[in-house]
C-alpha cells in the first residue's frame, strides 16, 4: 500500500537484483527506516528481532533468506543448514516452517547451478500468492462494507472497528483485516476506522494507525476500553479483525481483547467479521478450547516504549513498582459471536458447515 | 489503609492541629510524597492539579480548605469567597459542591470567633462519614466474597477483578469497590485481585495496584483486554467496580471499559457487583441514556507518563505521529448486566425496585 503516495511492500528485492530490502518495523511509527538484508544471518536477525513480524511476512522473509544462503553456497548441506537456522528464529510460527518447506521442495532436486534462480522464483511466488490471497479477501470482504454503506444516509461514512494489526505490515502487502478496508477506500467508499490501541504491545496505535494514515484512510485511535461504548452510541457499523488460528468449528484465536469486542458487537447488533487466508485454518483442532494460549513476558505490560519530547525513543515503567503482571497474548472468540469468516474464497458462517462450504476438499 | 504496615488516610490534620497533610497522588506510584496545605490557595491548587482526586476526597479536601480560609479571615465575605474559589477548581465534581454547601451551613450563622473550630469539626465529620460509609459497604460487600469463597476448594483463593481505582486513594480511607476486598483480606480470607490497567489514565496499574500492594493484598495487573479471557478460563470468581453515577433504574456510569467486563461476566456466569455510597445515586435521571459522557483530551491516549531507567518520570508519545484519538471517559453498564449494587445499607438488585428497597425515603 502507499506511504505518502508512494507504493510500498514490506519486503522486496533491491535494484541490484539479489539483495533484500525491508521496512524495519521496530522503528515504526517513529521512523520509516528501510534496512538491507544481504545474507542469511541478517535475515535471521530481522526475523528474530521482529524487524519483520506477522505470519505471512515472516514466511516470505525466510524464503528470501534461503535465496541469500544459496547464493553463498548452493550445496545440499548449506540448504539444510539455512532451513534449520531460519526455522529456529520464531519456533511457533506456522508460516515460517511452511515457507521453508516450500523452498526446500523447489530447489532440492535441481542441479546446483539452477538452484539460486529457482529459489528467487519460488520466494517471489510466495510473496505474490500472499498479495493475491489478500486482494481476494478484500474483494469478498468489501461486500460487508458496501452493505453497511447502503444502510447509511448519503455522504455518511461507514465506521469500521479493528483490533491489533492484521494489516499490510503483517503481510507482504494489503493485509487481511485491512484488505476490505483498503478495497473500499480505494473504490471511494466514505470510510472511517476505529483503531483499538491493542495493549500491551500497542500494535493498533503503532502499526495499524501508521499504515492507515500513510495510505490516507481516515481513522481514530481509541483505547481498548472504548469499543463497547462506541457501539452503544451507534458509532460502529461493523468490526473486522484478523486471526492467528481458526479451528474446524469456526472458533477464532486472535489478539487478547478480541472476545470482548465480539461480545459488545453481539450486544449491540453490530456485524463482527474475521478475515483470514486458508492457511490460518487449523483443521486438526475441533474447537477453540484446544488452542494453547501463549503467555508472554510481564514486562510487556509494565514497560512501554515511547518518544520523549526530545525525540528519543525510550522504555518507561508505567505501573506500581513491585506489582506483578500477567500477559496472555491471545483469547478465543467463540464461533457463535462471529457474523462471518472472510476468506479468499468468500464469506462463510463461522461453523464447521460454513468452512466446509468454502473448502470442501478439506472437510471430512 | 496501610502503607508498608503503617496506617494512612489520604488527608489528615497535622500535629500542629490546624494545617493539612495529603498524599500527593500525582507522584504515585513512583514516590510516596506527603504535602502540607497551609492556606486556601494551596488547597485549591491540590484539587485543581489532582494531587487529590476521587469525588469523596475532593469534597473532604475542599471542606478543610474552608477551615484554612476562615483561619485567615472569618468574615462572611471571606467565607463566600473561599467557597466560590474552591468550587471552581473542579466544576463538574458533585461532592465538591455538596461539601462546600455543608461547610457554609455549619458556620454561616455563628459569630466569627466560633467559626474556625466549628469548621474543623464539620470537616472532620465529613471525613468520618466517608470512612464509616465505606466500612459499611465493606461489611455488606464481603458477603459476596465469602459466598465465592464457599464455592472454592479449601485453601484456594477467591479471585476478584476490579477496574479503575475506586479505592481508599479516591476517598478518605477504605474505598468503595475496595472496601469488601480489604474487609475480606483483613478477616484472613485468601484473596487475589486482578487489577485492570485502565487505559488511558492507568488508574488501575498506578493507583489500585499501589494501594493493594502497600496494604499487602495479593494482586496482579492485567491489560484491559485480558478480563474476558481470564473469565473464560475460570480465573475470576466475581467482579467489583465503583461508579461515578447510578441512575434511578440501576444503570451504572463508570470508567470506560466497565461495560465490556460486565458483558464478559454475564457470558461466563461471573457475578458482577458495583459498590457505591448513596450520594452516587442520581434520582433525577431515569436511565443511563440520560447521563452525559465526558470526552477528555486525546493527549491522554497518545501520551503516557512513566519512569525511565534513570528514575526520571517523563511523558512519552506512544502512537503513530499524526493519528488522531478519541477519549470518552466513561461508559454506561445497563442494569441487566449487574448482579447487585453494594451500598452502605446493603446489597440490592440493580433496578428501580432494588434501589427503592434500600432507600424508601427517596423512592416515589
Amino acid at each position: 500500500m502507499n506511504i505518502k503516495g508512494k507504493p510500498y511492500r514490506t519486503i522486496w528485492v533491491a535494484a541490484d537484483g539479489w539483495s533484500l530490502q525491508i521496512i524495519d518495523q521496530t522503528r515504526l511509527p517513529h521512523e520509516l527506516v528501510i534496512v538491507p538484508l544481504k545474507n542469511v544471518e541478517e535475515t535471521a536477525r530481522a526475523i528474530k528481532t521482529m524487524q519483520v513480524r506477522g505470519a505471512p511476512l515472516i514466511g516470505a522473509t525466510a524464503a528470501y533468506g534461503v535465496c541469500l544462503a544459496l547464493r553463498a553456497d548452493a550445496s545440499d548441506e548449506a540448504l539444510d543448514r539455512a532451513i534449520a537456522f531460519l526455522a529456529e528464529q520464531r519456533p511457533t510460527a506456522i508460516n515460517l516452517r511452511w515457507a521453508l518447506e516450500e523452498m526446500g521442495k523447489a530447489v532440492r532436486n535441481l542441479p546446483r547451478e539452477r538452484r539460486v534462480p529457482a529459489a528467487y522464483a519460488r520466494a517471489a511466488a510466495i510473496c505474490e500468492e500472499d498479495v493475491a490471497t489478500n486482494r481476494r479477501i478484500g474483494k469478498h470482504g468489501v461486500t460487508a462494507i458496501l452493505a453497511a454503506a447502503e444502510r447509511k444516509k448519503t455522504g455518511e461514512r461507514v465506521n469500521v472497528l479493528t483490533h491489533c494489526n492484521a494489516g499490510w505490515l503483517a503481510c507482504v502487502d494489503v493485509g487481511t483485516a485491512t484488505a476490505p478496508i483498503y478495497e473500499a477506500h480505494d473504490r471511494g467508499v466514505p470510510l472511517h476506522v476505529w483503531v483499538d490501541e491493542t495493549r500491551p504491545r500497542n500494535q493498533g496505535a503503532v502499526l495499524t494507525a501508521f499504515e492507515l494514515g500513510a495510505h490516507g484512510v481516515p481513522h481514530t485511535i481509541v483505547v481498548d476500553n472504548a469499543g463497547g461504548h462506541l457501539m452503544q452510541q451507534g458509532l460502529v457499523d461493523l468490526c473486522i479483525v484478523g486471526t492467528d488460528r481458526v479451528t474446524a468449528n469456526g472458533d477464532v484465536a486472535n489478539k487478547i481483547g478480541t472476545y470482548l469486542k465480539a461480545l459488545a458487537a453481539r450486544d449491540n447488533g453490530v456485524p463482527f467479521y474475521v478475515a483470514l487466508p486458508h492457511s490460518t485454518i487449523d483443521w486438526t483442532l475441533a474447537s477453540g478450547a484446544d488452542i494453547p494460549i501463549e503467555e508472554r513476558s510481564a514486562e510487556e505490560v509494565l514497560v512501554m516504549t515511547g518518544r520523549t519530547r526530545e525525540g528519543k525513543v525510550v522504555p518507561v515503567e508505567i505501573a506500581a513498582p513491585g506489582s506483578p503482571a500477567r500477559n496472555d497474548a491471545f483469547d478465543v472468540t467463540p464461533a457463535r459471536l462471529i457474523t462471518g469468516l472472510i476468506t479468499e474464497r468468500g464469506i462463510a458462517p463461522a461453523s464447521r458447515q460454513g468452512l466446509a462450504s468454502l473448502y470442501p476438499e478439506r472437510a471430512e
